[in-house]
């Protein structure tokens, strides 16, 4: 054991890496870490936080429309896409900071440099040709977004690591994708000022979501002015003479755009690791294949977050981070739980959802009960704002259980998180019902669905 | 009991007796309402939601104030009271009619006029003198501000009911009490512009919660420039010559305001009902005294609301209504379960609360650990607001369970609903660790605190 340099090192400074170097220091272990980019990865440069940050950037008109139901008289706004950026790039700066701040309090020394694999027990850095040995290693180098290079012009198109550094607010943008970056920034640039085509091969955004999520966000988008074309997809994307873009859709219609932005899913970062050479075996997208553990095909040898693609969020990445190291540094072996994971997408209205969806719970359970209220939220009363909010709750009827939670509507996020906390631990309807309701909040319309909106027998609705 | 007129009258047209009108009616019971002012109550009228919508009116200069951080330039910005009013009282008017057609639906016969009681089954319509009987009687006529007749030119101050109602916003208010209706309404008129003086008798604003929430509220009331003084009372209040208010305090210093606000409490309203002639008893602030199931001294008589003075709650009143239909028509006696009840403070930033306050728990168990974090939630960081919040759980180390949750910060109120789920029903700290962040929100604090910040044993903090 004390014949390596390192007790872990930890190729990668995201979320996961980050955490789990910070704790094994912590713990007293010592410990490497290489990034070859900036620290904090995909979440903190350009994923999450900035996103969000965009997300509230994007939300001012709303506001400044609703003050007028009010009282308040609001003279001429602009913006200025330049500042945003600005004072974007120095929050992001400073997040850097606390994660490098982080990492040296727990005497993690960090290489600014990519490494990669030599043997089981070997790391080169690659700007220094150093190379190191470590007894346990951590890979969390993350993803990246598909370049999509069948696509004939995908080189004339942005990803959404280009969208948080644009010189220039385009005019138009189209977005291809229906996941959640998509739909992300769709609503973003919608809410800039921007004239918005989304694109999407298939029939509804956001597979595997919930049915009436996915509907109701579609129109949602669409009244404010979003154009949303499902079933298609881009052919070709050419440059113009006047620096604009043609896209070929697959329909023969031809639009055109300052910008084309590919969000049509995101690919490990496992090229050029040294991955092959060392055993370490990936998957046919090119994922580290893990065991239950995070452990690779390799003994020594770890993988969390996004290079593994299990769940592509930040606080899987964490929580695999945390699991790797009560398995291999406290004699705890502890796989990370993938089930009931609550997510948010900030689209605009928002989107939470823990659990089952009710497709889904359908296929599982005999006889479910659906309880589901759309309502106007009472911001939106003196606003005038026509949008609506959705609450559901799918509920097992034999166990009682709710088995999953859907909100679109504003703080969805927020509701989505707390919500996770009694379907995790497998509360009851009953459980809902006997909570006191909160007025007047949005939320209440949880805890006060006294009688299933419908019931699904063996996958059939009854009324 | 066919010999009577109806199988239940329901005195008060608010939250309560609404909703138990509507349900006997659904039921097929013959059911009469007696209301003599507006359908709604104290709820719909003038207290939860027009105050709520006073409250998101006053947010918007601080939504325009954080635009420029986030790349907004807005123009001059004023506000109009008597849009907000008049936009207000036609929401108003719309709730109203719902209340109202929600009964007809139900068949409940409704009479617009004040009722009081002749005898156990007799009851008199006031504007017509008719005298109907019925079988089962609900009082549900809830309670008013207490207009302090004591405090020598009391005539000359408004409460809440007159607030939702001024002819002109006033430049400088001076508002009595340290309740949440003085908190709320404190912050109201500062966000709308008015110079605000909160008076206090207490040591610090909103007894009974979690200090760290009254401390905090009150810090980040006077940053943004509401002057609160407490430990001091109004000892005369005098109309100036110039139409003014000079406002004597107990401390001999002199205030002028333009309006005085009295928010020292509520009565219920139990005068001029009949009720000593029936014998429905009143304990000594002149509450009607109710049995475990909401039964009066009467046997057929009940109450439910705010006229008990048990939990002045909109929800309370509505659950102690459905659980009287349950003992009263259904057969199945139940008692309202007043533990657990979440709540929120309109405040801005706002509370959001449920269970227990760290100095109740300190008194209840022997070990009591705190988890607490204090931070700047993300819209805060381009908007420039110093504003933090705060998320504390509370929780019992003998038995794990959370026993309290205390949030300040935006959403609380939101927060504090969904989180009344799992404590109402005794999760433990382990289900919060269990959970999944949800990123970037802040929620995900309330499940990512994984070391207590401190501990309680005996009462005494232990670091």
């Amino acid at each position: 054991m004390t014949s390596y340099d390192y007790d872990l090192f930890v190729i990668g400074g995201g979320s996961g890496g980050v955490r789990a170097g910070r704790l094994a220091g912590a713990m007293g272990k010592k410990v490497g870490l290489a990034e070859e980019f900036r620290m904090g990865g995909t979440c903190v440069i350009r994923g999450c936080v900035p996103k969000k940050l965009f997300v509230y950037a994007s939300q001012f008109p709303e506001h400044f429309e609703a003050a007028a139901g009010y009282g308040w008289t609001v003279g001429p706004v602009s913006f200025d896409w330049a500042t945003l950026v600005a004072n974007k790039d120095r929050e992001i700066a400073r997040l850097e900071g606390l994660y490098r701040k982080g990492l040296d309090n727990s005497h993690v020394e960090i290489f600014d440099s990519r490494a990669v694999l030599i043997d089981a027990h070997t790391i080169e850095i690659l700007k220094t040709g150093k190379r190191i040995t470590a007894d346990q290693i951590l890979i969390a180098v993350g993803g990246h977004p598909n370049p999509h290079a069948a696509l004939p012009g995908y080189e004339f198109c942005i990803s959404s690591n280009e969208a948080f550094h644009l010189e220039q607010l385009p005019k138009a943008i189209i977005i291809a994708g229906g996941g959640y970056i998509a739909v992300e920034f769709a609503n973003i640039f919608h809410g800039l000022g921007v004239d918005v085509t989304l694109v999407y091969r298939g029939k509804e955004i956001l597979s595997r979501f919930d049915h009436d999520l996915r509907h109701l966000l579609h129109e949602a988008m669409e009244a404010k002015g979003i154009k949303i074309r499902c079933g298609e997809i881009l052919k070709e994307v050419k440059r113009n003479t006047d620096g604009r873009l043609d896209v070929h859709l697959s329909s023969d219609d031809e639009l055109v755009a300052d910008q084309v932005m590919l969000a049509i899913g995101r690919v490990p970062n496992t090229k050029m690791l040294g991955l092959e050479q060392v055993g370490v075996e990936v998957d046919e997208i090119g994922a580290i294949k893990v065991d239950d553990y995070s452990r690779t095909t390799v003994g020594n040898i770890w993988a969390v977050g996004d290079v593994t693609n299990r769940v592509q969020l930040t606080p899987v990445a964490i929580h695999e981070a945390m699991c790797f190291l009560e398995t291999a540094f406290k004699d705890n072996p502890t796989k990370p739980d993938h089930n009931d994971i609550a997510t948010a997408v900030f689209s605009q209205p928002e989107i939470g959802t823990v659990g089952l969806s009710e497709e889904e719970a359908a296929k599982k359970f005999d006889e479910v009960e659906v309880y589901r209220a759309l309502f106007r939220p009472m911001r939106n009363t003196l606003s005038g704002s026509t949008e609506r909010m959705l609450t559901k709750l799918i509920v097992d009827a034999a166990s009682r259980k709710v088995v999953g939670a859907h909100i679109l509507g504003p703080d969805a996020g927020e509701m989505a998180q707390l919500l996770g906390i009694p379907i995790k631990a497998g509360c009851t309807k009953d459980d809902f019902d006997r909570t006191m309701a909160v007025h007047p909040t949005a939320s209440e319309e949880l805890v006060t669905m006294y009688k299933p909106s419908y019931r699904l027998i063996k996958g059939e609705r009854v009324d």
